[in-house]
Order: structure tokens, then sequence, then C-alpha cells
């Protein structure tokens, strides 16, 4: 019988739900759109249909005492499949999961991920499956392989109002988990890029990247204590505000990518959701005046909620810019305080540097009064959310992103070297394209750089072209001080690079963590290192 | 060959330098203070003398390799004994270090920790000796223990001022790590209480309190990058503002306490001299006001350097208040931008629930005026710097510390639980005493108290019956929901309650990452975990 899911059913070949799939008649609307940006015709590949995939049988059968709750229909294997975007559009599924489990509570999942271990059976814990790394993607090797969506783990379980914390299960979705808080007036206020598609315990195992540009970036900053599930048992660590008690029990559990651990629940620092807010767009003539005031800003430890960098091309495109000025946005926000005099501030700084922003145009809101989004911040909200995906396959596009961070000091040799190296390989492997770059994050001591590229989808374009590019990139990140991920994770795709930058030391200390754990080495295999 | 050491020479009996300690006449005066204040006669034991110790026989003798810096005088052994200062100060130094090593560079500490590892002698990494849990007391077992002094390890050896980063190695003391920073105009700003008689390297291996009451507390937050050696060889991670690249190599490094390694250098961010600043030291008639004032103003976020609050009875003996009133002291700081604006959101807070401080009596300092340090705040802060040591045995007192953290809905009940326990066993022990609570840092989830006890020394007193403090104390912490320590570390002393508070797959994932890192298990035994 196939999972009767609660969710909205998710495209198994496109970042996103079939709900979201677009119609014959948006696609070609869309790649004549994108033809006329890049100035040659794009090609509109076919959509495959889970119904008709001839996929190979699963090699593994799950024992009665978990039938119940395990699934190997079509749909379900197709959709946690995970793979070759490149080729899953041609409806290729070379290597799905054999059974893709749905346990409904704790004793389930202890039985599922039991049963794995005592057998040597891969388990690939699943959250929202948005990795964009092949965190979630069955790897080649294992004789039988388990995906494990923790989808059925979304309740907010418990509120405390006076901590200003909650009790939350692992596999809530984004929305669902704000929908919970909401009531209370509260918010987790924790909006990576792929919010609607990823879970909690997705974005604590991926130390996901979230609302707050400054100050508390990562997820890793609101764990106050977490429950993980492991072949050996319970890992669970105690809710404490702060602590100086050994290695904090925390932040191995965050990162791990679910080679450790299933996580179930965390208590989490929520917020107020907030009234006062301060906003504003300041452009820059100059791309280098531009960021060297986000900086000053970022060491004044003013904290905005957003400090978020467009550089010129961008700007262009998603603000309406004229392709020369960057555009740099700052917010302030509190559920208890006016934010005028910060932003004020902020204003005085970046004005020092030549950012231009008239009085009139900083947005200031008061206890109930909306946010302003209009203008140019409107126009690259609007932006910003759906930017997600490796391949744009449905409108014959091939773009993608790259993100890191880098010190200040190494910053601007550091750009020029991305630039130059991104847009040598969408020359060669796309026939040309275009890079453009902004601060997704930044911190006192630099910015946490996100670029997006874009070039045309040429016919029997595969995954090896576009790991070519990747590794091109990936390459000069490692080779210019940066780091592989700032928030996307390591997954199996950025491993090489991974391995460049960890210490030799740590990986050997995170293997023995991991085998006296995972003893069978049965969770999530590859990811991170191996055996 | 005594060890020649260019730092002034401490104390082997006080918590402090020789310089410091007191005279014969002070020790009179003092004992005759306190024996009013407890209403009964304390009395003044006598002072060891470092030559006349008859000391163990050192076990093991250093190769020639590494002769030249290791030694074995009665003066380095004795003041790198740290062991029960109960019998220390009647002479009795049961258990020294064989062996003091004090490295000059990189590779006489491989060569020293190598001779260890390779002949099983345990190592001792010591930065200032302040850790008052037995972090660097040689434990009982090892047939060779080698205390490895890291002073020689003090410079400052890069300043990066747009990253605002700083490279410095881990054996710099405080002072001289500040007195290298203060040219440039920087400062790390991080002041534990411990701040003369402690090193770089330790408070990172310890994950130390510091200088701010919100937000960045711990050194934790501070932290770059580390370099550090193991038996294994070195473990070095890259400098990044951030990241998310699996579980963060730097936090299992930050609080490690010398069981993986010893840091030898970091990449810390360092912080421009402040030079607006803003004061406040607000009063309240009801404790339960001052606690929730305290939590608002964390909650809103408004991330003040100083948010500490001394209940009734501290706020008398340290601040001259009438024994009834609780006493916040707020503060804030910036190198950059007026404090006056945030400074009276806190006002407003703390007004809201019942503080009281006039207008005029807010200080507010721009650039190039000092800050203002007189009144309550200034009274408090002579008071809080040298609180340190558990038995002041010197002045015939029995003085020490607890400290922890505890979630917001938790802690009325636990302040309470915590008093009546710390109350009963000074009755017990002492005969009666004192109890009184600060917090050192606050949280949006909860306060990190600090409890202060006073009781009479009594002849015979030993560690056992300090230990059965302790004891009490810390049950009660345990049972309570806190943690065993917020920064003072667990070192040995807090063991039990440590064994209780972390996850046990922790804690087997420690101790399979220790035995990569040190496969002799020759650093620091016994601290942390058990092989």
């Amino acid at each position: 019988m196939p999972f009767q899911s609660t969710r909205p059913r998710r495209s198994i070949w496109m970042y996103g739900l079939e709900a979201d799939e677009p119609t014959e008649s948006q696609r070609q609307e869309q790649a004549a759109e994108f033809s006329k940006r890049i100035g040659a015709d794009v090609e509109l590949p076919p959509i495959p249909v889970a119904e008709e995939l001839d996929l190979r049988k699963p090699r593994i059968t799950p024992p009665s005492s978990i039938e119940a709750f395990c699934f190997t229909d079509n749909y379900e294997r197709a959709v946690h499949h995970k793979g070759d975007r490149l080729e899953e559009i041609r409806g290729v599924f070379r290597n799905p999961p054999d059974i893709v489990a749905h346990p409904r509570n704790e004793q389930e999942l202890e039985a599922v991920l039991t049963w794995c271990s005592d057998n040597g059976h891969a388990v690939i814990p699943y959250g929202g499956g948005s990795s964009v790394v092949d965190g979630v993607t069955p790897p080649e090797g294992p004789d039988g392989i388990v995906t494990i969506d923790m989808d059925q783990f979304h309740r907010v379980l418990e509120i405390d109002e006076t901590s200003r914390a909650a009790r939350i299960e692992g596999g809530v979705y984004g929305p669902h988990l704000e929908d919970q808080l909401r009531p209370r007036g509260y918010t987790l206020r924790h909006f990576p890029q792929s919010f609607t598609m990823s879970t909690l315990g997705g974005w604590i195992a991926t130390r996901s990247g979230g609302h707050y540009a400054t100050n508390h970036t990562h997820i890793d900053e609101f764990v106050e204590s977490v429950r993980m599930l492991t072949p050996r048992g319970w890992y669970e660590s105690r809710r404490l505000p702060g602590g100086g008690a050994g290695p904090d029990p925390n932040r191995i559990v965050v990162g791990s990518e679910g080679i450790l651990g299933i996580i179930t629940e965390a208590w989490m620092r929520i917020q107020k959701r907030p009234t006062f807010r301060a906003t504003a767009g300041v452009t820059f003539d100059s791309y280098e005046q531009a960021y060297t005031a986000t900086r000053e800003v970022a060491q004044a430890k003013l904290w905005p909620a957003n400090l978020r960098l467009l550089d010129p091309l961008l700007a262009r495109d998603s603000a309406g810019l004229d392709g020369k000025k960057s555009l740099l946005v700052v917010g302030f926000e509190s559920a208890e305080v006016p934010q005028t005099e910060i932003m004020m501030q902020a204003i005085e700084i970046v004005r020092n540097n030549g950012g231009h922003i008239p009085d009139d145009e900083i947005q200031i809101s008061g206890e109930g009064k909306p946010t302003g989004r209009g203008g140019a911040v409107g126009a690259w909200r609007d932006a910003f959310i759906p930017g997600l995906g490796t391949v744009s396959t449905g409108v014959g596009m091939v773009t993608g992103t790259f993100e890191t961070s880098i010190t200040w000091d190494r910053w601007p040799a550091f750009d020029a070297a991305m630039r130059e190296t991104a847009q040598r390989a969408l020359n060669e492997i796309c026939g040309g394209g275009t890079v453009n770059c902004r601060f997704t994050h930044v911190y006192t001591d630099g910015p946490a750089p996100y670029y997006t590229f874009a070039g045309r989808y040429k016919p029997g374009l595969t995954q090896k072209d576009w790991m070519a590019f990747k590794s091109a990139v990936s390459d000069a990140i490692i080779r210019e001080g940066g780091t592989i991920t700032h928030h996307h994770a390591v997954g199996r795709q950025h491993r090489p690079w991974y391995d460049q930058e960890r210490p030799d030391l740590f990986a050997d200390a995170l293997r023995a963590a991991k085998k006296s754990l995972d003893p069978n080495g049965v969770l999530n295999p590859g990811v991170l290192i191996d055996p």
C-alpha cells in the first residue's frame, strides 16, 4: 500500500511540490524568456511520471514488525531518490532506496533503526530532502538502503514562555512549525532558503543558515538541547542556557549530517514575533565602498537582522537597479523596543562609506504596523526565496549556487578569483553565462558570500558537466582560503574539498566517535567521512 | 638548575603571586575582621616555604634531548602541585609532578609530548594554573607525571586589523595579552575572574566565561581557529568567520580541558577598545522584580556588555546597600556608536519592573571620556576581581563558589533549593556561614547564577569537609536541572556530577575521539572521562 501522507506530494523531478510543477505552457513561456536573456534557444526536456518508472526491485524486505510503516511504491522510492537531476528528468532513477520508512513514533523509529543496524542496511535519515549536496542520496555500495523519512514527527510538543524555548519534533517542516508557534505569539524565525521543503532536524543536522544575517546566523545558536536516536540508543542533552562542562554535547550533533544518529526532538530558543522594524535599501556607486560599509556595520556590532549585500548584477536582476550600483539591504527588528535609533546609527556608518539613501526611504514601523516591503527591498525579497535548485531543467537553464565564508583580509582577492574561475568554467561548459554574488550572512571577521551562476542548458549535459563546474569553483574556494560550505552542508558532493578543509585529526576523531555510536556503520555512509 | 621565569613568581600556597601574599600583620588584621563578621574567633594557619619542603623524589628523568627545559626543583614542583589547599598550607604536597617542562617553541613541545606518549608518562597541560576544579592537579596512579607549563608561548604573533582578529600563542597570560593588543587599539576583552593568573590556551580549553554578560559570553565565540598539538601530530583548523562544514572542528577543542592536545595558538576575534559607554546601577526592593527585569532585558536582545544582578546580601557586602535591596548593574559599550539610546531602552524595561535609578545616576561617557566607576557600581567592581579561591586559609575563612546555569522556568525554585542546601551544609560543616548569589552571565533562556559561600575555618578541616559541602550543592545542582559548571570547567573535582549531566553516549564518543588522538592515554588522565 502506498504511503498516505498528510502533506502535499512533492515533485519527483524538481525542487518543490507537485502543485508547484509548471504546466507545459508555463515551461514554454519561461524557456522563451530565458532564451532571450542568454541570446540562444533553450530546449525543453521531457518530464517523468512516477507510475511509469522502471525502478530496480527492492533488494530487502522489512520484517512484519516494521512493515506497517515501510513503503516500496514507485512514488515513495523515486521521490527519495535524490540522485542526478539531469538523469531523473529523463526518468532514470538508478539507485533508489529499497525501502522508505515513515515511523510514527520513537518506538517505530527504534525498531527500524535496530533492524537496519543489526542487518547492515544503510540508513538515510531524511528530513525534507532539500539537500543540494547529495546529503540524502542513497550511496552506491550497500546491498540494502532504507530511507527513514521523519515527516511523522511534526509537532511542537511544549512551549516554555518564560524561557522562550520550545520542544519541537525533528521532522516538522518550516511552515508547519511556524503555524504551531504563531498562535502563542512566537516564532523560531529560522528561514533558510529551503524553508518550505526542509525540517528542524535537517536544519540542525546540516547547520542551516537562517534569517539572521549577523550575530546568531546558524541554527546552532538556537539549539538548547537535542534528543537523537543512535544505533546504540538515545543521546539526549540537558536543557541549559549556556554551559562550560566539557566540549558542548550539542555541537557534535549540530552538523553531523545523519552519520551519528537521527534527531527526534530539540528544545529550541524561540523569539517573540517582532513588531518594531526598520528597513533600508542603500545603494552604492562603488562595490568596494559597499562591502566596506557592510564590514563596518558588522564590526560596530549593531547586529542587524538583515545585512545583505547584492552585487551590481544581482541588484539589477533582482531589484531593478542599473547594473552598476550595489544594493545593501539593512534591517532591524524587535518585539520589545523601537528600532529607529539603531537604524540611524547603521545609516550613518553606510553613508560615511558612500552609501545613498534618502531619509524618506528609510522605512520604520512600530507596533501593529506592517513592515514596508516595497521598492528595491521588496523586489529583492521576492527574488530571494525561490532561488534554490541545482538545475532548473524545467525551463532549460543550468543554474546553481555555491557559498562559502572568508575573512575580510582576503575578501577582495577571493571574490576576484571566484568570479574568474566560475566565468571560465561556464564558458567552457555552457558556452557562456553569468555569475553574481550576495552576502547571505556577515560576521565581524568576514562575510559569507553566496554566488549564483546561470548558463544555457545543452542537450546531453550530464551530472559530469555539473561536477566539472563544481570542481573548478570548489578547488578555488579551498585554494583561496574559504570553506567548502557556510551552510549548504557537506553531504556526498562536497567531500573532496571538505577532506582538504577539515583537520585530518578531526576526521579521525569524528570517525572514532561515529564508530562508537554506530558500530556497524549504517548511518548515511559516505557523508562527511569514510569508515 | 631552577627554571628562570620572566614572570613574577606565583605563590605555592595561595591563589596569586608571592608578592600578593599577605604579611603576618595583614593576616592578623583580616582574621580579626572576619572574626567579628562571623561572631567567632578564626585561627591563623602556618605558611609553607618551598625550599623547606620534603617532596617525593622525581620518579622519572628526562632524556638529554629535553632536559634543557625540564625542571625538578622544589619550587617548580610545588607551585605546579595544585592539590589539597588545606594540606598544602600545612606543607603537605603529596603528589607533585615529577618534571615541570617549559618548552620554548613547538619543536620542544613536540619533543616532550612525544617522549611522554612513547613512555606512558601522564601529561598535565598547564596554562596559568588557576583551575579551581583540579584541572591541572597531577592524578594518583601514573608512575610518571610531566606538567607542561606553556608560559613560554606568550606572544601575539599577528594582528589582522581588517578582519579584527589576532593570532595569539596559547600560553600568554591575560594582562600580557592585553599589553600586546593595546598599542594597536585592540583588546580581546575577555576578563574571566582568573584574568591575571590564566592564559588564552587555558581559557579555550576550559570554555572560560568572560567580560560579556550577554550574547557572546564564553571564549568559544571568539575562537576563529585553533592550533593544537596531539600525540598524533598537529590539529589545526582553518580561519573562518563562520561555517557549516560538518561539526565545528573548533568546538571539540573548546572545552577539551587538555585531554585531546595542547593548544599552542589560536586566531581570536578581537575588539576595538570601547570609547562609548553607559553604566547604571539599578536597585530593586524585591528580588523577584530584579530577576524578572534582568530576564526581560536579556530577552529584549539589547545585548548589554554588563548585566549582573547582585542579591540583597551581596549588594550589601559588595556595594553598601541595605541588605534588602538587590542591585542590577547594566552596562553598554561600543567603539563605534553612542550608547545612550540603547541604555535608555534597557532602563525603561527595568523601571517597568520596579527598578529604581534616578536619571542623573545613569552614567554616559563618550569618546575620550573615562567611564564612571563611582557609587555602587564601582564598589562592586572592586569586590568582583579578587573573589576567587576555594579556601582563604590565610585569613582563617573557608570561602568558595559554585556556579551553574538554569532555564528561567526553573529559576526561582532552583535558587531556593541551592540556598537551602548550601546553608544546611555550611551549618553542619562550619557551624554556620553565609550564601549569596549574583548572575555572572544572562541568556534569553536563563541566567548563570554564581553562588559564594563563607564559613569559619576550623582547625582540622580537610579537603574531605570541603568535598562534603561540594557534594551537597553539586547533587542539588544536578537534581534541580542545572549544569555542574557554566564556566569553571569539570577538571577532576566535578567528575561525579559531570558524569550524570552529559549524555552517556557523548562520553563514549569523546572517549573514542580521545583514543584516536592520544592512543596511549597520557593527556590529563581522569579529566572529563576515564579511559
